[in-house]
């Protein structure tokens, strides 16, 4: 019963690591949809995104198995009740990533993105997929250091973010309210994917080590 | 041994109930601060959300306490699970209020909200404190019915919100980027607060019936 219940863990994990890429793979179409105004790419990060939820949702029944049938407790009760709690940020990461392809299509065939713009949200995205690949790792190695480099990644997102709101604000912004509105609504979304995408690792150490870190 | 059960659970609805006060109150207080200005009371809403996530990390100790020595099984485990996610949308909640109250005391002493969006934030914060207050009544009662009241409230929230971005966007708004950028992101604050107010009623329809409702 236990390999039973050791094997079941092992694919969490496998699920959980391939939950990363998705939304991985989701944030990195919908940044390359929002710079190239590419609608068919926009189109399929919100079609997509079922996968997401799904595999959530199949993480979810596999641990509600896990807790009627084998009744962990301690260590490997603090794991699964953690994994429950990745999945739902992963899973929110997802919805994120459709939120900037939505930016995307709604502004079709125009850009929302203005020239001067482009080059600070090609680094959020480029961030968000640091992250977030990281983060796969933190997973499938279980370890705590590569959690705190997240921390540092994250900083830089937020240094990012506040650049964005400053060129909203420079006397040189000459787009009006309609861009800086979708502006300010894409930096706040990569912003929480990161957000999300750090705290998924610090759920790692806390699985890891049973102690919280970086709250 | 499952009376002391069920006396743990009885609790941990009563801090559940507990955590819908501290929220409707910290964002009933932001919407305050943000129409006048009120920096002191910004400050009480900033200050005092260590009391939510006090109360949410007793709600995870006690569920973890109860999940290692009760071992819950079927409708038992199920809706000790579901009160941690319930517990965790409610803290965010929480953040949620302090988003909003930051933004008043950053533009203090002046307000961040023109006179014409003034009616609107007033009804977004009272749609707010109205749908958590049902999801209060959601929890205590367990009644199934109450939470799809809320999700008609959630379109009222999602209305206004519509409105919100049509005011920004009118020829006759003349107040430039960063009044529009604070409007934005405050209207965004809304309008995921009454989101995470219905997940957690939704949460407890899925806790009496099993079923998942409106995801």
């Amino acid at each position: 019963m236990r390999d039973a219940y050791h094997d079941e863990l092992r694919a969490l994990t496998g699920r959980l690591v391939e939950m990363t890429r998705l939304v991985r793979s989701a944030m990195s179409r919908a940044t390359t949809a929002l710079l190239d105004s590419d609608l068919p790419l926009a189109e399929s990060v919100i079609s997509r995104d079922k996968d997401v939820n799904q595999l959530c949702e199949e993480i979810e029944t596999s641990i509600f198995g896990l807790m009627a049938t084998q009744q962990p407790v301690a260590v490997d009760l603090r794991t699964v009740i953690t994994a429950l709690r990745m999945a739902a940020d992963l899973e929110r990461m997802g919805d994120l990533a459709v939120h900037v392809a939505k930016i995307a299509r709604m502004r079709h065939p125009d850009s929302a993105v203005p020239a001067e713009i482009r080059d600070s949200i090609l680094e959020m995205g480029q961030i968000a997929e640091r992250l977030v690949t990281k983060t796969g790792s933190c997973i499938l190695t279980q370890n705590a250091e590569l959690a705190q480099e997240l921390e540092q990644d994250d900083d830089h997102m937020d240094r990012l973010h506040r650049r964005l709101f400053r060129m909203l604000l420079s006397e040189s912004w000459e787009h009006g309210i309609e861009p800086a509105i979708d502006i300010t609504l894409i930096g706040r979304y990569y912003e929480r994917y990161a957000d999300h995408a750090v705290r998924v690792a610090q759920d790692v150490v806390y699985m890891v080590t049973g102690s919280r870190v970086g709250e």
